[in-house]
């Protein structure tokens, strides 16, 4: 076998989320990961430290790419405006791969604290970095924190509508960025 | 020694988050927590099933009185002023012991992921909790999860400045109503 495998990163981790569905996640080992993805335990290793740092890699590639859109955004744009872009950049690297992940992933939460906890602190994680991405625009700080939960916010309803949908063409960005327009519009109702 | 023990309960809190924060999360055991707090193992186990479980615990009285205080709200309340009576009811029930613990578990999490873990958890289950007592009252969806989430946040920055200070005489209601009213004010910034 090869040292090195094209596709070995995504192929465990499409491997991972079907057994953690089929069996849940505390049953499922590295090995039977490695197994259904047709490679051997030292390529795992290679990609991974171990079975849990599957569900950190995601969320970080996810927080650098909202802040990094969060970044780009044109300077005289305004925190939501901000915001957008960083969902823009995040949706745009979700292909239909991520689509298909996502109800089995939310049925393999719906039974496991460890998932659940992970999901939580995605949440925090991905806040945390749009947060601090409007802070080093010069957004002050209330105003920072509460665009970055909305974005968070918008993320979260627009993926699950995105991976719940049948529809083949909408791009996730479609969604998460209908999700930040809905959340603005309803903040006007706060009172 | 007596089967009830009058504020074991509180004890075992304060004695287990003081070895937390001398000795790490993952190094101390319930054998020091109980003995620490003066109490046999078993009485322990009467209170907690484990060490974890003491996280939880507080953090579901908290998400159950923030739910309270929102379904108390007066019926013509709007979804900010439901959410500040929520933090109203939450804020009386943590004293001077709930100010002193804010920077030892501060300074426990700096250094351990699951306490950082069951803090992103908390925070998910605020937001929840406020998020479901809103929609009972009626509050339409996107702007509950909304509103929900900027109690979280007024909850957490009140708390955070409350047991950071010096002062003695003001109570936590000020601080997270304080807070509440500044994320209010910045959300006409948003853009």
């Amino acid at each position: 076998m090869a040292r090195w495998e094209p596709g070995a990163r995504e192929r465990i981790v499409v491997a991972a989320l079907e057994l953690f569905v089929e069996q849940g996640y505390d049953d499922t080992t590295v090995a039977q990961i490695a197994e259904r993805a047709g490679l051997t335990k030292s390529t795992f290793f290679r990609h991974f430290r171990d079975k849990r740092e599957l569900l950190v890699a995601g969320q970080e590639t996810l927080s650098r790419l909202l802040a990094e859109g969060i970044a780009a955004a044109p300077a005289g744009a305004s925190p939501l405006e901000a915001v957008a872009g960083g969902l823009r950049a995040a949706s745009g690297a979700m292909g239909p791969l991520n689509r298909q992940l996502g109800p089995r992933l939310r049925e393999a939460m719906a039974t496991n604290a460890e998932l659940q906890e992970r999901d939580a602190l995605k949440s925090v994680g991905m806040a945390a970095a749009m947060t601090a991405a409007l802070v080093a625009r010069g957004v002050p700080d209330p105003l920072a924190a509460l665009a970055g939960e909305l974005g968070v916010l918008a993320f979260k309803r627009g993926y699950a509508e995105w991976s719940s949908g049948d529809g083949e063409k909408d791009e996730l960005a479609t969604f998460t960025l209908a999700a930040l327009d809905e959340l603005r519009a309803a903040s006007a109702g706060l009172g």
